[in-house]
């Protein structure tokens, strides 16, 4: 089978292995497609040396379908259509006794700490495995993961319908959240200074603006007759983006932490003090939001076909990451069954 | 009457002035003691100046007696004992809509942006009316209005029985804060690297830690067993105070922005993300706050003795504010009768 590895100094070879046969508990699973993430691009460059080990097997976003079922694993028949939440936590820890277990303390994620999905055949925990509709195309369904972020973000705002939600980047995960946000019956305006990724914004019927054109602020002002916007996604990881974000809440309104900040930026405290602000961390997910992740996909409420940029052979997983650095593409898929 | 007004220029006058009878639907106080709080200190500063209209009578925190009763005011008597949530709503803006009348966007505030309670008879809309009981002192009832911002951030904060707090900066409101929150069952520890206020904590029989002389996040980790506080009080207004508040708390923990902070500080936004926190902005109260921080003062919940450095008359108002300035006292109440 093939395999995609990271090894070092940016750069991935593409291996023939052999299977290894689900250990007790596990499912193998034949990969359809795992897309790229932002997360990979960093493990490339060598961002995460310290974390992962080399050679490293990355990749979790993914769908597939069981392959062979490892002893002691109920529920799942071979060619059962499934992905993956990459979450393994340890049970114990102060997150997992608050029922927070998707950001354990000592949380194991597959594709950074352990084998990924960029390889024709991938061992996961039973528990990890998330059932998929039989009339959900694999290609659609390899977005969940990035879609159960997008559900995740919409859920830690407590957006209601009616609320009208600003998104700061518009990004995969941005752009994800728009939607999210849109089929929960919110208003949504995307802030993104790229023109290229404005028009994708607005191909799919929702408003976009340049942040560096106008005063953010007063636009939304404008826009909510003063009163301020309900919710914000900070999905770009600037400082200025979450100056956007801070910026144009209303009273008692609330921001999502989507975005990674390397660099603790400058925020408006006294902002947050005076309208009663909520900023709010949202890190991957939780299983129900995985579920309903599908669900959206399901009912068509995801726009994969302008997400998802390109789909190629695993043989071509450098060409693919290149292009991805190159910020041309949304989302690009690598086929593990080539 | 005498009343002391900021006539500009760092100065107080106190003056006698003839009382006005209230207009329908006020009330006349007779002013037994009014606080001086570290807001009526930054108007003498000048720091408020293009806020407030000179000459300014200054005074928020305070307990009296009704002294007449305007038409169509109905309820209270001559004589009853009251305190004055001294917040005027507009009742239209988004803040009014979403039930947060109290941070609304057209606040007016008694004692800022109109006559406050410095001054022997005051004349207050009978909205603004808390009843206290009969037995509970004029002078720890004028500590109602800083214990109910304590009781709204702790309220704001979510806190539960059993959840450890900490507290960074014991001010008054840090000191009220630690004090409602252990009542409401919480561990507390308080952060102060003033020996003199830590002095003060522990006399409350609190947990007091100098943050300059510790790593704060390393001392909180090794308090709860690597699990970091469920909950911080960010009441120092300083960028290391919020770097303490943020880097203390475990998974899902929340900080509550409480202090003012004038200059925009970093903040770990990264760890914001990795374990999901929220910071919440917490802003004066509501009614139900001034309820409760009435119920505690009338339970002895509240530190009155400790809190109360000093009550002087109303003509030695100007030394009291050069005592409060020079950061010796905790609260020194002005008696409004003499």
């Amino acid at each position: 089978m093939n395999t995609a590895r990271y090894i070092g100094n940016g750069a991935l070879e593409v291996v023939d292995t052999e299977p290894v046969p689900p250990a007790p508990g596990e499912v193998q699973l034949d990969v359809a497609y795992t897309g790229i993430c932002g997360t990979d691009l960093h493990i490339l460059h060598g961002a995460m040396d310290a974390r992962v080990t080399m050679p490293a097997v990355l990749g979790h976003e993914m769908a597939g379908r069981v392959a062979s079922i490892g002893d002691g694993v109920e529920d799942w028949a071979v060619g059962d259509p499934a992905t993956v939440m990459p979450l393994v936590p340890c049970g114990e820890c102060a997150a997992c006794r608050v029922a927070a277990s998707h950001i354990c303390y000592r949380l194991v994620f597959l594709g950074i700490d352990a084998p990924g999905s960029m390889q024709s055949r991938w061992n996961v925990p039973a528990d990890a495995l998330v059932r998929l509709p039989a009339d959900l195309s694999l290609q659609t369904a390899a977005l969940t993961e990035p879609t159960a972020v997008a559900v995740h973000d919409v859920r830690r705002s407590g957006l209601a319908a009616g609320e009208r939600a600003v998104v700061v980047g518009a990004g995969p995960i941005g752009l994800l959240i728009a939607n999210v946000a849109r089929s929960a019956g919110a208003e949504v305006v995307v802030f993104e200074p790229s023109e290229r990724r404005r028009r994708i914004v607005e191909s799919l019927e929702l408003v976009a603006v340049d942040p560096l054109a106008v005063d953010t602020a007063a636009w939304v002002d404008d826009w909510t007759d003063a009163d301020g916007a309900d919710v914000a996604f900070e999905v770009s990881g600037t400082a200025a983006g979450m100056g956007t974000a801070v910026g144009c809440l209303a009273a008692r309104g609330r921001a999502v932490v989507v975005g990674i900040h390397s660099t603790p930026p400058a925020v408006d405290l006294f902002r947050v003090f005076w309208r009663e602000l909520s900023l709010i961390g949202a890190r991957v997910y939780e299983r129900e939001d995985y579920e309903e992740a599908v669900r959206l996909l399901a009912a068509g409420a995801i726009p994969s076909e302008t997400l998802i940029t390109d789909v190629v052979p695993l043989d071509a997983v450098t060409e693919a990451f290149r292009a991805m650095d190159a910020g041309e593409s949304m989302k690009i898929l690598i086929n593990c069954d080539s």
